[in-house]
């Protein structure tokens, strides 16, 4: 017998710079900046953390794919953290998820635009189990007519706005008038209830985050009362964030968690306290993804000038922290440069640097790859498989 | 004879929404949103006119890439603005410029990387001058060694920090040593001085802008004067914004401008005020550039969620503006999510708004196409061609 062809090499023709910031094997002051690295060793850690957690309490995790954009980053939380599936915000991100291969997949948001829905009605031939969000009972009658339409099955899930402020539905009666009309309709199936409290996952006192977690939970209850009374059982009751996973865990009434940032983290949700009052970076969860720069300026000697600007991160959240240094600042940013105090002037040209960015997210999806590092070396490269998938 | 072939179609296969967010002749409301639209009326009118002034001051203008990061719209500024070539920040999209045929490019900026300043030497292989910023001799034996090894020549201009307080030397003596070095290195050729002053280009009123201007162009005229008296007179100087230009172009120093907000406009750029007191998108500059985004969520009776946020923009100079009314306001923007104060509730589910970004290069960052529309339909897509070329 032949021995098996070797697998073609993915970086093939890739030129180091034009088109990927590195290629595997190379160590990691050679990596072309800026550009996002993840320490792997860190990942890893992150992700079966969270799946230890999520089964030792009974949770479905679901992981959420609108944080990375990943198809193998949401693999790895599949493989070695248990998830069992994918969260996404968009249609065309759940493209990317459903063309992968990813066979549960929640759009946790509402869908309206006509050509999105019959987008959307298309993906369980992929083989997905595909769940939508629905906060307005003009929305049903367009999704079960695209679904009808391509003999596919669309699971839908009532959004409760429960603090946010953004889309959902407020009272329990709305919530039941919805999935009444969810389950009369062809082709949508009520699966469960949307309740993820956004507002609250970056209060920084984990009182404050119960305490608005609390009253989320009552307003669940309530709806889940009132569904059970109209024989409307949800399946599955959905939310939860790394700044509140825990209260969801231990409510009684959810079911299924959807946090994204907890892999990765980042400078805003560092600053949030666990319930010893301790940060969450400083044992919760690891600093695993890093924006690295360079110092390609330091012609005034108490400024270093780095080469990650606004176009290598959001800054929306604030500004970067330099990982593991308390003698130099990340104190301005411009379209493509960084302003580091350096006031001893310890930091040469072409130093390198890890930024711990100020929001993940955002942040992710200005980048076309995530650079694996590993032990000081280049160990793969994935693409942010939905970077700019936002429509 | 027979006829020549059609050219092919490049956007054949072309799936919208997965791949792109239109094709041309869709109507402007059939548009997958998020996305940037381009008014091509109202750019083409805005390059007409700053490639006019430029013409009518004897002043060369190199329209800035880093703005739009899109050759296209790179070559409508040299086709009918009459820009004699692009400036750009990093070595990457000089490479996106190089390979499109571009022959006049400036990096805007120092290259300090090693990788970097051999992959910058070879651009002028596609056959175009290439120049670089310099602010430090320890760069210039670096810049040689590679223009030497490949061959080429690089141009060099060397950088004055005239109060951006990021890269560039200060004193008239720091000018000339580096200038020196330059013009004594084999394959570099000194070409000028970049003296942009960055952080006056948004300061509201004229008069502060002037001061500011004034300062630069004392700082300027004396590392010239100190120049000449050493033999070397900078063929180049270049410098000028979108907030700046006239000043530059009265100075009687500067030769060249680098404008690029202009051609598009932003929310940021509005606010400031021309000679007259008026805000300079009301006559001088108009908004070509605008996010498309619908209404997805309208289920609180005074607010409507709409399908643009943080990953379909920047906000770091503030939030985006709702182009064209004063009844509603874009007030907060979330990962996915803008919220939209609609006091009266006037609009709908669908219902698309255009909005004026806060800033318009961070923003065009995020995105892959520009959607040309023109009369109410699509015209043409353009690639952002160097989106994501950061490193």
């Amino acid at each position: 017998m032949k021995p098996a062809p070797a697998p073609a090499d993915p970086f093939a023709g890739l030129e180091v710079g034009y088109d990927v910031p590195a290629l595997p094997g190379m160590r990691e002051d050679e990596i072309q900046t800026p550009c996002l690295i993840l320490d792997l060793d860190a990942l890893e850690r992150n992700i079966r953390k969270m799946g230890d957690y999520a089964r030792a309490h009974g949770m479905r995790h679901r992981a959420h794919g609108k944080m990375h954009k990943s198809v193998d980053v949401l693999r790895l939380q599949q493989e070695i953290g248990g998830a069992v599936g994918v969260c996404c915000q968009k249609v065309s991100e759940a493209e990317v998820f459903a063309r992968a291969g990813i066979t549960d997949i929640l759009v946790s948001n509402e869908v309206r635009d006509p050509a999105k829905i019959d987008r959307l009605a298309r993906l369980p031939r992929y083989g997905a189990r595909v769940i939508v969000c629905v906060d307005d009972p003009a929305n049903v009658a367009d999704l079960s007519a695209a679904a009808t339409r391509h003999a596919t099955t669309l699971d839908c899930f009532v959004e409760i706005d429960c603090g946010a402020g953004r889309c959902g539905v407020r009272t329990a009666a709305e919530v039941v008038a919805i999935a009444k009309a969810i389950e009369a309709a062809p082709h949508l199936r009520f699966a469960g209830l949307q309740a993820y409290q956004g507002a609250m996952q970056h209060l920084e006192r984990y009182e404050e985050r119960r305490a608005e977690l609390d009253a989320a939970i009552a307003q669940v209850r309530e709806a889940i009362g009132a569904l059970k009374a109209e024989g409307l059982d949800p399946e599955l009751v959905s939310g939860g964030g790394t700044g509140s996973y825990y209260f969801e865990s231990g409510s009684g009434v959810y079911n299924e968690l959807q946090c994204g940032s907890y892999a990765f983290m980042d400078a805003d949700y560092g600053r949030i306290r666990d319930g010893d009052g301790a940060r969450i970076d400083a044992g919760e969860w690891e600093n695993a993804l890093f924006i690295l720069t360079s110092v390609m300026s330091h012609a005034k000697p108490d400024k270093a000038i780095c080469d990650a600007g606004l176009k290598a991160q959001s800054v929306d959240s604030g500004l970067p922290l330099v990982y593991g240094r308390s003698d130099v600042a990340y104190v301005k940013c411009s379209d493509e440069h960084g302003v580091i105090d350096d006031p001893d002037g310890v930091l040469g040209v072409n130093e390198k640097l890890r930024l711990v960015p100020g929001h993940c997210d955002p942040t992710c999806n200005v980048h076309d790859w995530y650079v694996g590092v590993r032990n000081g070396r280049v160990e793969t490269l994935w693409p942010v498989s939905a970077r700019g998938k936002a429509y």
